[in-house]
């Protein structure tokens, strides 16, 4: 059995051209000591506000990774044996050195995804693993990960200071507390954590719970929810709620994408019935719904010129697509899958009404890549309220990332995008999506200036612009 | 402040490999000074009939150039101040000084963009522009481009002869004038000046203002229009006027293609609906508009079997998205946007009907690449009539046109293509657009010789098909 | 005229880089030598049954090869003119002289296409031609092949050795005679040969024919079809007698892609009013035989997880595009154009209910690119019994073969595809097609170690699993 060593290749990611890599090198140069911006991610506040040790690698490194999840998922290994919980409290796997095991066996199945890429960034920077997974080295694998957790300096705060963090959002429910957040301002971290405020599950009237929620934001924020307009005056006021605590941002997730002017009327309408389907147990129908999650999300819209929360969205994706493990496992363990995406329709309301406010700002962010010469760089290239987010979920690879520079700068070029923008639940992967995404930009702007495209002076500039001059400004409240 | 050069390097848009660009450029060399055939354009017969001087270089680049627009309104800077004339006649910026200034302060929003590939192109090698634009040298530059103006090389007609046209095509509406057509055509230019057919205007009776078209129609041909057949009649005639001063093609844009044969009493009756509604003020209903649309766009491919104009497609484009800029700037002002496109259900019945047919030339272009390998591709390369127009619009980048190569050489070949088609209203870009479009396809040429998929002797004449013969035979009438 | 020497490249299809190009050579040849798995293609086992010297060379080259025809046809020749059959019984062409000049005179329109890569390796590999077919070279070139298809070593089972087939999966309809295959297992092939269950014709109760089909079906079964339940018992002793002649997988082929639950009742009620319409000499209308052939192929996968056929899908081909063709020339010969698939909602069913089923295997084919990253791939990346099929018909070609593994392999790996897999009717082609397949992946994971994004023993061995343990092991029966 081989044990080849896992190290980190300087040149990892940048084109294979002798000329146009020995360009990237140099413009990566530019980016690599540059702080992190991350502005879209599912870190906890809790997690640095503890400051707990990491608990054993398998709980770091698997049952919280749901790209990881996914692939071992594909090849057969059940997620029982990964550890990740049940719903129904039966028994799973909880010996970590038993999933790390499994992990390795199937380290073959990563070979070419950006999961393998990250991972092992994690493994070589953070957790002091020196040889490739695999079935010979699993035990020793695992050894070396628990020694290095074992170190002060693989605490949260110490590898936020390590990681060089200056901004982290994170993204908290509508109605969740704050308490976090609040604590975290006063810790003396290094760096800035801000809420995200995402208020999905108030938005949609045909999902179930909807009308405790409405009641948990009504105590909130002492508004009386009896309408929309009402419901509206709530989510303002818990909006200037996270905007008190440092938010930047709200952020939008939904299967299909719209948005629509309603008569404040109709929408009353709509919000009263939904209230009293609630009170009777049941949810809004489904085209109701649909239109009144609509007119809710223009209403987003309408209050980010208030407040200046930047409005994210990251629409597609059809969540707990095989239903029986949805309803075993919860969300997010790795059966969400993207649907084709439409933009120009969806966002032709909000763009009409606010594209050209000089408050307003979106960003749009896809997991269907067919939309980004057709669609997003078309209406990024002319509103100056849209910027394009980075490569999202599926697509944040270093092909994906290139496709996407490839297909968006003709139209709407650099400067409409929000240069990287993680989104990542993982804390340790935060610097290797970073360090990914800017060498597929400096591989990008090499090709450029190889080609005679840019001069090398614009390369190094917007190198430095896309790595982090591009993310603080996209989201910079007015 | 720097003040870099401007300077077109002779290779750039080749592939950086050295192997590869040593290929391209041989191939490149092959065309470069091959006359210009520009088949699809909006230039207007006008600017060279009158020869007059250009005015200032503001109103030459900036304010005809919605590329440029977009990319410039995209970061906020407003149609006002860029000189783009209002329809309520309030004033806008006059002085192109200062609106170049606010174009070179921006020259870093074209980064990486063809916009900025083809507006270097023009101020080298037209313009006199020594040095970068920036906000340093705006107005260096624009003293440059003034001084260059002054001169008579710079007048259309000079110019025409400096770009080696031997064909150019313009775009005229089916009602408008063809005096400057027939003046030109004994103005002694060193390349032919022809009109192309567009009758968009009237084949949508949902459209205001269809039935004074058809009015002006009738008063152009001496046909009465009463019914589907007489206004095909008087189309007839009026396509036969357009070929008679030398008209090549028709062109047809629509939001959504769609052909269709109707009963010829059933297009009758929507026809005299449609003039009835005309004279009560009001539109065909939308419906009864898009069946008679497909209708008619089929009887005018019945017609090109007859006249040989060939038959050209820009489907796909929503225009005026948002409304009050429409409303406020008229059309073409950038706010058009592209919309998922199909052609495979909309061309059956014309495909079907004269697909075969050895006098029907059918081109089509798109702004929706995913239609390319699915669609195009597979339809172009079975039916003798269609070809497949170049990378249009949004797609007329090094990387987009890099991309259609890619995805439609697998099934349809090259020689299901027309070569390349520009599709400019900005006179003085016509050469550029030429050179980029060379520059790509020597680079995908040079890297099938490469990759030996392709023999030298091969490449090179197939490099002068593309630029030159292609575009030729695709528009020769039969 | 020239008359260029025809020779295959060692470094044929291989990325043009230097660095890269060392690498994939390496790859390469750990790949060159292995058998061929033919896991799905359209050879006849009568043509190996009866091992007949194959007639002339446009009989062996240009009838049968679709591919081609669509191409001679997109530039005018007609199908008679190259010999095709018409049903009305007219003469075509039969002079295979005649029919090879047309081919060779059309040569270029094949520059860049898979089928010059493919005829070019018949051509030196098999047929023994010296020179690039051109007009000049047409007589030469047939001349060459008529001798070289005139000794033993070019009869089919002299080429199957010689090719290294060691097994082979032909398409049979599901009431198609087995009589050939029985025969062929005791004739001694070095390799097997097995045949595939395709009940398209069983479960289109729609199309016209399906009466007759279905009762034949009772013939061959013993069980008479009287609902859904008895169709689907008959289907699967089919199925069963497909399995007993070695049949590894069924084979599923549809315009567009349903499963659906439908309660027993309601598609009994269903399979009745479709056996009542044929009695009446009608099919089903079109919604209700969509619903029962959703229904029927949500049964075929039930029944793979009974009997372990692996369910291949290849669903999104409009067939018969071009009525009037289609009618005088019959299936197959060029007019089928692909549509917009869609698979996420399609496969919903199946995957909820079978997708971890341990004997469950699907394998899904595309001719529409556009779903690969978006729904493919995070499909194919998490549910177990999925494989993603290699790049179909209009996408077996050098470049999009790169942008399939481009596309999927971020999110589904190399694991979750099935490595190559062919499908051709032109057994002569069935090396050029692997070949081509070997190569390109051979670039693609170059490409990836020369980026360092994976270390060359893996690569090595990802290379030896695409070409032959992943389809094996993709279509082992459990």
């Amino acid at each position: 059995m081989t044990r080849p060593a896992l190290t980190l290749h300087p040149d990892r990611a940048l084109p294979a051209e002798p000329g146009v890599r020995a360009l990237a090198r140099e413009l990566l140069a530019s980016t690599q000591d540059l702080p992190i911006v991350s502005m879209h991610g599912h870190v906890e506040a809790d997690l640095l506000l503890a400051d707990a040790p990491f608990p054993d690698p398998a709980a770091l490194l698997v049952t919280p990774d749901h790209y990881l999840l996914r692939l071992l998922v594909s090849q057969g290994v059940s997620l029982d044996a990964l550890g990740v919980p049940r719903r129904d409290g039966a028994p799973v796997e909880a010996d970590g050195r038993e999933i790390w095991r499994r992990v390795a066996s199937h380290w073959h199945v990563l070979r070419g995804t950006p999961t393998r890429f990250w991972l092992e960034h994690e493994l070589v920077e953070v957790l002091g693993v020196t040889v490739r997974p695999s079935v010979a080295t699993a035990d020793e694998t695992y050894d070396q990960m628990v020694e290095a957790l074992a170190k002060p300096q693989t605490r949260p705060r110490a590898l936020f200071e390590r990681f060089a963090i200056e901004l982290l959002a994170t993204t908290d429910d509508a109605t969740a507390s704050l308490d976090a957040h609040a604590a975290l301002a006063g810790a003396g971290l290094p760096g800035r954590v801000v809420p995200t405020f995402r208020p999905d599950g108030l938005l949609d009237a045909g999902a179930p719970g909807w009308g405790e929620r409405v009641a948990r934001l009504g105590e909130l924020t002492g508004v009386v929810v009896r309408d929309a307009r009402t419901l509206v005056d709530a989510l303002a006021v818990r909006r200037g709620q996270f905007v008190a605590q440092g938010a930047l941002a709200a952020d939008h997730g939904m299967r299909t994408l719209r948005t629509e002017r309603l008569p404040a009327d109709e929408a009353d309408r709509l919000v009263v019935a939904a209230l009293r389907a609630a009170e009777a147990g049941r949810a809004l129908d489904a085209p109701a719904a649909g239109a009144l999650a609509g007119h809710l999300l223009f209403e987003m819209a309408r209050l980010s010129c208030e407040d200046g929360l930047v409005m994210q969205l990251h629409p597609g994706v059809l969540r707990g697509y095989d239903t029986r493990v949805a309803g075993l496992r919860g969300p997010d363990v790795g059966y969400d899958i993207p649907v084709a995406a439409e933009f120009v329709h969806a966002l032709r309301p909000v763009l009409e009404a606010f594209g050209h406010h000089p408050r307003f700002r979106l960003v749009a962010f896809t997991v269907d890549e067919d939309v980004y010469s057709r669609e997003l760089a078309p209406l990024a290239g002319v509103f100056p309220a849209l910027r394009l987010g980075a490569p999202w979920w599926f697509l944040d690879s270093p092909d994906a990332m290139r496709r996407f520079r490839e297909s968006v700068t003709d139209t709407a070029g650099f400067y409409n995008t929000t240069g990287f923008v993680d989104d990542t639940r993982a804390f340790c992967s935060i610097p290797a999506r970073h360090d990914l995404a800017r060498r597929v930009d400096a591989g990008f702007l090499a090709r450029l200036v190889a080609e005679h495209r840019l001069d090398l002076d614009e390369a190094h500039e917007t190198a430095v612009d896309l790595a982090y001059r591009l993310p603080l400004a996209a989201y910079a409240r007015p």
